[in-house]
């Protein structure tokens, strides 16, 4: 069967730029927002979505992941690694790309950078659980390693939960100095803290975001006070964890996807029985969040592929309501779609022809 | 630890178009050539590779399937999808991209188009595969099913293993008709066949290359000939063969990856202990090929994640020595690779001084 006319079958494409981009031109407030209600519409029809586990390569410096899920209507995958050494070559240690493609066709309809967009949808899922799951009138949060997602986590709760002072502790002095810096400007109270201890002092909500891999104890229950909410980010594989087992044992704990936060999240040092709620459960008014002002809540994160799929289709349209049109030339535009030959052989008589 | 210049992270890209020139520039015999070297090379260090099942999301109308595969240097994965009814809305049954990456770093090193290159390494596995099993005075082949891979199969056998007659049959006409067309000025003497069994008449080698989904014979015992090889391409999935069983039962059978092939391959049709043979071990003369004239040897080809990895790192090579030197920006380049805030922070900078 022949089509009249070619079908355009570019990929549009976001770069590192264009994200920057869109980042600048709508406010990074306004994505976290935005990234933050693409990701309640998708988590509140979790069950429309085909989850599978990610496909992990693991080698001696690091691991590298394919993220995959799909709806009827979208399909997406992140390719994203974890290398803790590439700082050191200069390289970020989590570098991440995603692709959009149509369900009906498998037609690739985006393909875009994923590494500043990983720490968007990051933060964003953050602040959405909390938004569940913190005391309404937060206004403190201790910041518990200060690496390359600090400032979105800080920035997001700023932002989407009324967050007026962080307090800042990460073993790496430069590290906070850089947080420092990057938040001079951004109408957050910063206070630099020379201990866990110190940083959790007074805080209503306690992000835990440190990169070691090791089953390491960040966060022990003589820190945690009634009330508190945990924003556990950091343990998000196999070994690694932040939380002592007496602070899960104390707390409600809310994860992304059980399955695979009893494998990564802190959830992997406790018996396979204890209770955790999806939070999708709780946006969706079948399980209760908070339910009192001296309960504490963990928010148990790891990443999940649902995340990634709400931040390309939010980016999508963040891209096209700018104008932002790059396309990449991936699918074969084909006269006639079962004649793949003619690509070559129209090829050779338009060259044979110049 | 901050760098002294940013590192260049870009992505060499090559799209349709580049694939085309590639193609045009060095030839379609040269390419074969080169990709089945390729393939070749990689199939002889087959226990360097790190091999993992590929993930398959399936909808209504077709399948989404991601194929990663690793040695200790590169790590690539296919992005393939596969809709029977594509072609009715002017797409391709079949379209595909990959990526090519740094083991070490996880940095992606080549993002590329993947269907035309598909087309060109299914075809070079093929040949790859006959210069082991078919007899090496074959000079006629019967290409059943002419489809969009039909031109790259018949070229393939013509430049590698010196075919001069294809005889095609394909239950649509027109399908015949276009590859008559296409092999015009081949140098392949090309015989339009009314039937399976008048094109199979005299064929050294058979392949087999049909789309239908469906448990079909398209080739039973009774047009069999003694010292036949059978490229068997068309199956390739679950509830998806062309052989009967008795032909599989008459012949010695070689596969790519025995786990995969018992699962979507022609071998789906036998017993579990059916006897087969992995190709890396008769390029590695660890088995025997073909061991004697009238010996009837069968290729039940499904399409390996290796042979991706193949082609993407032959196309880089090509258009590395082409010159063609496209890229994409999809990962950031830091002064300090654990700032990613300075990203944005730097585009605010740079924006508000313009």
């Amino acid at each position: 069967m022949k089509s009249s006319q070619p079908h355009s079958h570019q990929t549009a494409y976001i770069s590192v730029e264009d994200a920057c981009l869109i980042v600048q031109r709508l406010g990074l407030a306004h994505c976290l927002a935005g990234m933050t209600r693409a990701l309640e519409e998708d988590f509140k029809r979790w069950p429309e979505f085909d989850k599978t586990a990610r496909v992990a390569s693991h080698s001696a410096r690091g691991v590298i992941e394919l993220m995959p899920i799909a709806d009827s209507h979208h399909y997406s995958f992140k390719y994203v690694n974890g290398h803790p050494g590439n700082t050191q070559a200069g390289l970020p240690t989590v570098m991440a790309l995603g692709l959009l493609a149509d369900v009906d066709t498998g037609l690739p309809v985006l393909l875009s950078e994923l590494t500043l967009c990983t720490a968007l949808r990051t933060a964003a899922t953050s602040a959405l659980a909390a938004q569940a799951l913190a005391r309404p009138d937060s206004q403190v949060m201790a910041l518990i390693g200060n690496g390359s997602q600090a400032e979105f986590q800080a920035l997001a709760f700023h932002h989407l939960l009324g967050i007026q002072e962080v307090r800042l502790f990460d073993v790496d002095p430069d590290a906070r100095a850089k947080v420092m810096r990057n938040l001079a400007d951004s109408g957050l109270h910063t206070v630099d803290c020379s201990s866990t201890a110190q940083a959790v002092q007074g805080a209503d909500i306690v992000t835990t975001l440190t990169a070691d891999k090791a089953r390491a104890i960040i966060l022990d229950t003589d820190l945690v006070q009634p009330g508190m909410h945990i924003n556990a980010v950091g343990g998000d594989c196999p070994g690694k964890t932040e939380l002592s087992k007496g602070v899960m044992q104390r707390a409600s704990v809310f994860v992304e996807f059980e399955a695979q936060t009893r494998i990564e999240g802190e959830l992997q040092q406790m018996p396979a029985d204890f209770p955790v709620t999806e939070l999708w459960h709780v946006l969706t008014a079948q399980a209760p969040g908070r339910t009192h002002r001296d309960q504490i809540t963990v928010f148990d994160s790891v990443g999940f592929a649902l995340e990634d799929f709400s931040a390309l289709r939010f980016m999508r349209d963040c891209a096209q309501r700018l104008g932002l049109n790059r396309t990449l030339s991936l699918i074969p535009e084909l006269n006639d779609p079962k004649d793949l030959f003619s690509l070559i052989r129209t090829h050779e008589e338009a060259l044979s022809a110049t």
